[in-house]
Formats: structure tokens, C-alpha cells, sequence
């Protein structure tokens, strides 16, 4: 196929590409060779082929002086590149959107609170540090940090509910992921595929969700796994609090029908008129603060129960006021329990103990929250690659900064980008004003929050979570490849007979299982083809890189179907794009088996690299890269094959 | 490529093999397509698109009536096969194999007792019963099952010479053996490298050497790493026996002289007179048994000596006569210790204490055990594959068999086998007599044991290992490919610095690693070319499939390219051999990323499973299949594609 088109135009070859730098390349030759030198395509990458202590020097020194270029900084501290250009436009755009997002991450920020099993100020507290950092290391205008739903359960089922696990976890989970930024391991997200993701969302929304019908109806909901949760349920069913119940959904099937009037369309699509797009504008951003809204209508109604004396909904209660103490994380602590017998237990759990109880979870979170900004950064992208490593870095100094505030998880929802994005937002800048409105309620409106029934924060939770369960997925998944729904679908059930910062794990040992399968397996066309001279021979076509998992099975495969004939063998090498020594080996392995046989065996169109591979250790190995030379040696009428 | 082919003959098209079942194909046709259903090449393995529970009943049915079937008798009881054409010349040259091998066994079933840390004698238990069980169900005439210095290696370092756990080592590992083929789990060596392999070995090796200064020099060799044996044995040196130490390096230097008489040849290569090759496997076969002749020599020496009053060196002493006793092995074992105040401390270890305390060495023995059997069994079988699965099966049961008579691991050593091979083996029954050898030693032979001294019992291993070492295997290494030394390297100081049965998997997953790179980081060749009506274009060609954790790199790098110009750009699909539904959101995210740039984006030679997964997604997807079609869109002048 390559040599059809260099027979029609001019190729500009500029290499293979990888890591971005590009490599001028000769044009392939065609003809019939033994020795790779002279060969095709080359090794992609040069500096790989370089000697090892020259790659370490120029790596230092290259390290050395990025360290200090103005491309770095920029890159480090992104708020360099974009501040200085900052405008008017920018600060009103920036200010609509942060106090819209700021409307929105209030109550949020109590309800996801009430996942972590913490007391509700704590979800204010990990509202607004975040954000001042997240401005100057940020690489995205539409990530609004703070508490997600996802981040709220890693960090009950990890640390349960415990402040000072939930902080510490919070702290190293950030340092975590600056280091993983700095060692540049973004790219780790790749191995989390999208069915993966997909399988986790959904069990996580499904958990989400039952534990919030403890606050919606109170119910229990007791239980480590979702089953155990629903157990609890339909045992405590009958204890249902019906006054919590009606309030809760009905704040449900208020917000479910606010969110309506954000894809509410007055007028026509095109040419509006002004009134038009006012009160569109005005009615998408009541949708959008619907949350704010859901608490003030329920607050006024919860306070004017209260002052007639009617006590019928299990409120919020005192929050306290003020910010919080800024603090250096407690690393162990003590604690006190009382035995069945009534003594006093006292606990000391070291830092040890303490890390051995976070275990997975302190790559699990790094890893799921880099998953959630990155899929937010990239909706909103045009195609633009999102920076994983600098993210990691920004996304754990924002980490470490709210545990110094002592709040839990922050990381970039979508559910939030989507608002930030729509309400205009032009820098990161936004996030400064979403922090400042955050604050604000902390210093001034929390004894407001008494009088907010808690099955309306759950409510919000709830309106939220159902639209994370993507049973959508399904059906092109069904149609694209089926076979991936086994890694979702494993993910999925993992998450939910498992913790699922374990599950998550076994559904991407799921997928990697996939690889390796499909690195041990390649498919083998066999094909019994005639020459135009008539001399009929046996064409094999492996149909990707031969590397030690499946050399072995490839071998096995051509000697079975070699020894039903005597046909001389051709092996078509066009597709093995890359081999190792085990396959080399293997290689030499084959060709005696073919020589003990007197059976010929050829390779045809070898890539040179691959050639460079096999050559290491088999001097019997023929060459073919021409179909006619291909014949003449078949009919015996070439004499310049090297043996 | 295959096109000019199909023009040039008639091609009989098999179809993609895979698992040994052929499936007939279209002959492919070339032209413009945008759907897939009417496509070349087809899934290969047409078993895999069928129905899960369609599947499932298949297996079910499959599996119940295999079960019964005469080839599954001759797969799992291969004796059913031989057995019947078994003749005179079968028992003589078996009758002599058998008897050659018994020779060597004996004193290094002895001397790998030593090795694992218990008394001479279980070295001899270990040699029997497996032997009789492999005649039954082994597959391979060369493999003499019995101990082996790293199944020795290995038992010591997990069991740490505690009698009750080696033997229940040996039966759990047994169990999961037979457990792991009849799950056809064999395949789990394809993913131990060649280079690992040859990494673990040479360190196997220098480890088993350093142990055995211990009795070679009599010197301290404590510590569970090298580098903390060799400590030992400097701080111990001038303690060195000098007595012990001068037999032991002149029983190496006979034993490695006598060695080089297997490779004597006496007359001319080609038409020997009789006498000479009399004489020349007379002195093969003294050369073969140089263990026996040293044990013997070393034995009468160390007779005369003490009778003489002499006693100088370190003697094996008292070996118990007789056979082991058949019986079931223990699951839990109390043991008493002396506490540092002298107080009696007894310890109970129950089932589960001994296998969490056995760990990972339940998965590495049976592998490791896989891996030399494998390795031995593919030396002699001239391109004939090994029935892997078959063979967990046999050296499972073997092992299950050696733990009721109390002895370690065995497995099928190389360097055993190619004496076995060379004695002029014919069944697998040549261990029939190596068992009963066995057995005759030890009812007969143990009281003359008592005079070997324990310097000659090291030497045979020390001269037995250090051929382990495989440094010969770096430099062809380094000339095939030069980043396999990496694993290799790994897996050797792995194994070096850690347990040797954590450091193999140290190995593996480095090698794993190297996978999951190349699975992540496709090459993509990028060439901007011009069609013969003067359209230039960007062709990007990925060199392999496209699956979850190449795919937003290989958009990143497209989009990166395209950005840079405005030249529609042709992604050449023609290596790409599969991909996922992860890939094809990303490609549709892809070609949204161009619709947004109003950047023309086609699909050449995309093969028609992949184009199905694209298309469960695509809507947009433009594929064509032919240069001429090609040049015509780019034109703007074909209207048959459909968008």
C-alpha cells in the first residue's frame, strides 16, 4: 500500500511521531534483502536507541534548565500566562459565574458533607481554599473545585467518617498527586477505560443514592456493600418518617423540574429579541441556582414551623460560625471508646496505623479525581489536550490546602463545570469569587442553616446522582464491541459487592487482562496461495507485534499447519510492528524446526526494526520484501538469498 | 499488499486461525464504503460474537461429553497410550536410562536437602513417588521428575527448612497444579519472558552457590539475601575448615573434569569402529554418574579415615534407613521454643497461619515448576508444543504423591532430562526404575551415606549451578533488543535483594509494564502527501490497535498535527486490528473535534470489525478503501459518500 502511493505523488516523509518529535526518514527500497541494515523504516523514537548514561546526563540537564524557562513557569503557574491580559469583559464574566457556581456549591457543599459522615460546616470548609489555589495552578477556565458526590463517598467509605482520617487522607492524597504530577504519571488515566469509568459512575450513584434515603426517609441504611445497605432498608421500612419523606420528595420532583427550565427555549432559535434573551437568561439561572432556591424555600418553611412550634422535620440544626482554624493536619491520634463492659478504651493509632487503614485509597482518589477533571476539562476542550500532569499538580496543592482548612476531597465535577461554562466564565479567576461567596456564608449565614429539613439536602443529593447512572452506555456499547461490557459490567458489580475504591481496581485489572490477552493471542490468517509461476506455498499473516506471551502460541500455530504439507512456508511480517528477545529466540527456535522439517520457510515484508530484533540471533533467516523476488526464490531461481 | 497478491493467483482463503479452527473468507473486495456489513475480513473467531449464554450451555455440553471421550483418556492418562505398544527394545532402553538417571539422583537428591534446610534423607523421599505418577500422566519421555536446585531454592526460602510446612508446600502447590490445568491455566508462562527467566535463574543460581559455602568452607552464610550471606560469610572467613575446604574444591575441580568426558569423542564423527564407541559410552556413561563415582570415592575415603582415627572432615552422618511412611501431611503444627527468660513457649500454627505464612510461593512454585518442566520438555521435542495444562496435571499429582511420603518439590530439571534424553530414553517408564533405584538406596544403602563427607554433597551442587549462571544470554540480548535487558536485569536483582519468589514477580511485572506501554503509546507516521491531481494531504498512519489507553494519546497527537494546517487529513487504518468501545468514543469525539474546525477528516482501509466498533458511535465516519476513491473525494468530486 506504501508503495502505491510513493508511485503517484511525492511522499514527504517525516516519521514516525511519537512523544511529539518528528524524525526525517529515508524512502523504503524495495527489493530483496537478508541483512536489515539497509532497511525501511527505522526505530521511531532515536533517543531511545541512545546509550543509557547519556540519556540520564542530557535528562538532568535538560531538567536543569526547563526548571527556569519562562515556557515552565508558564506552565507551572498558568495564572502568569493569562493574568496579565485580564480585562473588564473577563472580571464580569468571571464574577456572574463564580456567584452562580457559588449559589450551587453552598448547599452542595453541606449536602456531599453528609456523605462523608462528617458534621455539615466541614463541607463548607473544603469550599473555598480550593479555589484560591486552583487559580494560580489551574490549567482550565471551566473547572469549578470543591466537593463532588464521588469524592464525598470515596472518602466515607476510606476514612468512615472519621475527621481525622478525612483530613489526613485529604492531605497526603494531595501531596500524592503533586508527586505523581512531577514524576508525570497523568498518564495513568489512560488505563482507566471509559466502560470502566462508566461501571464505577453507576454503582457509585447507586450508592450515593441509597445512603441518602437515610436523610430523605429516614430510614437505616446500615452496611459496608449496597446489599447490606438494602437489607437495613427493608427492615427498617416500617420506622419510615412520612413528614421527612413527603418534604424529601418533593424537593426532588421540584429540583428534577427546575432543571427543566435550564434547557427552556423562549422565542425563536435565531434573532431573538431582547426581552427574549433576558428572561431565558433570567429563568435558565432560577434552573441553575435551584439548589440555593430548594434551601432558602425550605429554610423560610422549616423557620416558620419552628416559631409556630410545629416540629415535624428533622432539621440541620447549629452549624457553627465562622471559617475554620487554619491548621497544620493531625498525622495520629487517640481515641476513646467504651467497652461492652463499660471501661474506657483508649486507642493510639501512630501514623502507620493510619496510613494502613487509607491503603488503596490513597491511589485510588488521586486517580479518580484526575478521571472527573479530566473528562470535565475535555467537554469543554474543542479538542485541545488536557495537561493531566499539571492538573494532578493543581488538583493536589488545592488538596493540601483544604486540609489545612480541614475540609474533605475536592476535585472538578462536571455537574458544576457545565454551570460554570454556561454562565460565561472566561478565566479561572471565577473560582476567586465562588471561594469569596463561600466565605461569606460561613462568616454570616450559618445560623440561617438551622432551618433547613435534612431530607431537602438529600434531596439535592439525590436530583444530582440519578443522572450519573449511565445506563445509557449501554446500548452503543452493545452495538460498538460487546465484549466490553465485561469490564464495565465487572467494574460496576465489583463496586458494589466491594468497597469501591477496590472495585475500581478490579475492574481495571479487568481491562488490563484485556491487553495482555489480546498482547498473548494475535490472530494468524493462513492461506494457501499459488505463484504466477504456479508454485503453491503456505502464507501466514500474524496480525501484530510478536513479544514473549505470544510468540510461543504463534510458533505452535505455523509449525501445526506447516506439517500438514510440504509446502515451503511464507510468513507475511507486515503487521508485526515490533518484537523482543524472547520472540527472537523463538524465531530461531522455529527455523530449526523448519530445517530439521526440510521445510523452506521465508519471511516476507520484515519492518527493518523488527528485522534488527530477529538478526540478533538467527543468521538462517530469510528476508523477502518483493513479491517477484518472492517467486524467483520459490521457483529456486534466485542464488542471491544469504542463507 | 494482499491486493497485489489476489491479482497475481488464486488465493484460497483459510481465514484467521485462532485456537486451531479455520473459517472460510470472502475474497476481499476493494472500493468505497461507509458501512462495514459489506466488508473484507471478518471477526476471526466467530465463536466469540455468539451469545454469553449460548456459549456457556455450549462449553456445558462440550465439556460433559469430552469428558468421556477416548482422546480425553489419552490427554489426561497419556500411559493409555503407549503403554500397549510397549516392546522389548522399549524396557531396555528405558531399563538403562532409568538406572543412569537413579545414579545421578541419589546424591543430589541428597545434596538439595541441604539446599532446602532438612535432613539428608527427605531428599531421597522426594525421589520416588513422583516418579511412579509421572508414568502414568506425564507427557514427555525426558522429563525424570524429582528434586531440582531451584524447586529446593525456592521450598527453603518460602518454608524456611520447617518440616511440616515444606511437605505441606509440596501438597498445596500440588493441588493448585492439578487445580491450574484443569482450568487450562498453563498459559500463564507465556508471560514469564526470556529474559526474566534467564534473570531469575542466574540468581537462583549465584544464591544456591553462596548457600552452599556453608559446608563447602564451613563458613556462617546466614541472612535471607545475597548481599547479607556474603556479609556473613567475610565476618566468618578466617573460621574457614581448611580440611572441608580442600576436598570440597577438589571434589568441584573432579566433578567439572569428569564432566568434559561427555563431550569426548573417541574415532572419527562419521563410521566408528565398534570398540570405539564401546569405549566412548563407557566413559560417557563414568562421566554421566560422576556424582555417584564422587560419593562413592569421597565415601570409601571417609571409611578409611575414620576407622583410622582420623577425623577430619565434616561427615553427612546418620541417615535413617528404610521407606518414609505413607501418610496423610499435617495443616497445622504446634511447635515449642525457649523464650530468652528460658520459659517454654508453645506455638500453635493453624491452617491458615501456615498459608499466609507460605504466601505468594503458592502461585510462583507451580510456575517456576511450569517453567523448567516446559523449558526441558520443548529442549527435546523438536517443535512439538508442550500440553502445558497436561502437565500442571501430572507434576500436581506427582507432588501431591511426594508430600504423602514426606519430601519436597519436583519437578523436571533440564540438566537431568538431557542425560535421560542422552541414555537413549524411550518412555516416560524410565522412571518406573528410577523410583525403584531409589527405593533400593534407601533400604539398603543409607548406613554407607554416613561416611560421605558433607564438602563432596556441596561440590555437586556448587558444579551443578554454576551453569545456571546465563551471562552468555546478554550479549545476543543486547545485540536483538537491547530494552529486554531491562526486565532481565530486573527480575536478577529482584531476586537478588528480595525473596527469590517475590523478585520473579518483580520480573513479570516489569515485564508486564512493558505491555501495557506499548499498548498505551501506538507510533503514528505522519506524512503530508499530494494526490495525483495536486491535492496535498495529511496521512497519519497509527502502526497498531486502538484501545482504551492509546486513544486520547493518538487524538492528541492527530489533532496536534492537523491543527498546524488546513489540508484535509486521511488516517490510514490499515494496521489497525482492533479497538474498543473507549476508542470509539474517542473517535467520535475526534471527528467532532474537526466538524468544529470545518477540517475534512477520512478513514482509509479501516477493516470492517473495527469499522462495526467505530460505527456502534460514528454516524460521521467516512471510510474508503481505494487510492483512486480517495483522490476523487479530496477532489470534492465523489458524491457516493455518504456523510
Amino acid at each position: 500500500m506504501r508503495s502505491q502511493k510513493s508511485s503517484t505523488d511525492t511522499p514527504t516523509l517525516e516519521g514516525y511521531d511519537n512523544y511529539g518529535s518528528e524524525v526525517t526518514l529515508d524512502i523504503p527500497p524495495s527489493g530483496l534483502y537478508t541483512s536489515s541494515s539497509d532497511c525501511i523504516v527505522d526505530e521511531a523514537n532515536p533517543k531511545a536507541e541512545r546509550n543509557c548514561c547519556t540519556a540520564t546526563n542530557e535528562w538532568l540537564k535538560d531538567t536543569a534548565s526547563n526548571v527556569f524557562r519562562k515556557k515552565t513557569l508558564y506552565k507551572r503557574l498558568p495564572i502568569c500566562e493569562w493574568l496579565p491580559k485580564y480585562n473588564q469583559n473577563d472580571f464580569i464574566g468571571d464574577l456572574v459565574a463564580g456567584i452562580t457556581v457559588g449559589l450551587t456549591v453552598i448547599p452542595q457543599g453541606l449536602a456531599f458533607a453528609g456523605i462523608t459522615g462528617l458534621e455539615l460546616q466541614y463541607g463548607l470548609y473544603s469550599c473555598f481554599m480550593g479555589c484560591f489555589i486552583y487559580v494560580l495552578f489551574g490549567t482550565s477556565k471551566d473547572v469549578p473545585l470543591g466537593p463532588t458526590a464521588i469524592a464525598a463517598l470515596l472518602t466515607f467509605q476510606i476514612a468512615r467518617g472519621d475527621l481525622v482520617k478525612t483530613i489526613l487522607l485529604t492531605l497526603l492524597t494531595g501531596l500524592i498527586e503533586v508527586l505523581m504530577g512531577i514524576l508525570k504519571m497523568g498518564f495513568l488515566i489512560d488505563f482507566v477505560s471509559g466502560p470502566v469509568s462508566a461501571g464505577f459512575t453507576s454503582a457509585a450513584s447507586l450508592i450515593i443514592f441509597t445512603s441518602q434515603l437515610k436523610d430523605l426517609l429516614v430510614v437505616d441504611t446500615k452496611g459496608d456493600t449496597l446489599v447490606h445497605m438494602w437489607i437495613s432498608i427493608c427492615k427498617d421500612f416500617r420506622n419510615i418518617s412520612w413528614n421527612d419523606a413527603a418534604l424529601g420528595i418533593s424537593s426532588v420532583a421540584l429540583l428534577l423540574s427546575m432543571r427543566v427550565m435550564t434547557f427552556v427555549e423562549i422565542g425563536p432559535k435565531e434573532g431573538k429579541k431582547s426581552w427574549q434573551r433576558l428572561l431565558q437568561k433570567a429563568i435558565w439561572l432560577i434552573g441553575t441556582s435551584r439548589n440555593a432556591v430548594l434551601v432558602v424555600l425550605v429554610g423560610l418553611l422549616g423557620y416558620q414551623l419552628l416559631q409556630s412550634g410545629t416540629d415535624i422535620f428533622r432539621m440541620v440544626g447549629y452549624v457553627p460560625a465562622g471559617l475554620p482554624a487554619f491548621k497544620v493536619p493531625a498525622f495520629s491520634q487517640i481515641t476513646y471508646t467504651n467497652a461492652t463492659g463499660g471501661e474506657l478504651v483508649v486507642m493510639e493509632e501512630t501514623f502507620v496505623d493510619m496510613i494502613s487503614s487509607l491503603g488503596a485509597g490513597l491511589i485510588v482518589i488521586p486517580l479518580v479525581s484526575l478521571l472527573e477533571t479530566s473528562a470535565l476539562i475535555q467537554t469543554f476542550a474543542d479538542g485541545k489536550p488536557c495537561d493531566a500532569n499539571q492538573e494532578l499538580i493543581a488538583i493536589g496543592l488545592c488538596n493540601v490546602g483544604i486540609a489545612f482548612t480541614q475540609g474533605f476531597r475536592g476535585n472538578g465535577p462536571l455537574a458544576r463545570g457545565a454551570v460554570l461554562n454556561a454562565s460565561g466564565v472566561r478565566t479561572q479567576m471565577s473560582n476567586f469569587y465562588t471561594g469569596i461567596i463561600v466565605m461569606f456564608a460561613l462568616l454570616y449565614f450559618t445560623p440561617a442553616f438551622y432551618y433547613v429539613p435534612k431530607a431537602a439536602l438529600a434531596a439535592i443529593i439525590v436530583s444530582a446522582t440519578i443522572f450519573m447512572l449511565q445506563y445509557r452506555v449501554i446500548k452503543p456499547m452493545w452495538r460498538s464491541k460487546r465484549t466490553d461490557l465485561i469490564p464495565g459490567l465487572g467494574a460496576f458489580i465489583a463496586c458494589i459487592v466491594l468497597p469501591v475504591q477496590i472495585g475500581i481496581l478490579v475492574g481495571i485489572a479487568i481491562n488490563i487482562a484485556f491487553i495482555l490477552y489480546s498482547a498473548a493471542r494475535p490472530k494468524l490468517r493462513i492461506e494457501t496461495l499459488e505463484a504466477s509461476n504456479g508454485i503453491k506455498y503456505l502464507m501466514l499473516t500474524p496480525d501484530r507485534c510478536l513479544i514473549f506471551p505470544s510468540v510461543e502460541f504463534v510458533r505452535n500455530v505455523i509449525n501445526k499447519h506447516s506439517r500438514k504439507s510440504t509446502l515451503p512456508v511464507v510468513i507475511d511480517c507486515t503487521y508485526i510492528y515490533g518484537a523482543d528477545f524472547t520472540a527472537a529466540k523463538v524465531i530461531s527456535m522455529l527455523i530449526k524446526d523448519f530445517q530439521t522439517r526440510n521445510q523452506q520457510l521465508y519471511f516476507y515484508n520484515l519492518q527493518s526494526r523488527v528485522a534488527q530484533v530477529f538478526e540478533g540471533l538467527n543468521k538462517g533467516l530469510i528476508v523477502i520484501y518483493d513479491v517477484e523476488h518472492l517467486e524467483m526464490v520459490l521457483a529456486g531461481k534466485a542464488n542471491d538469498v544469504k542463507p
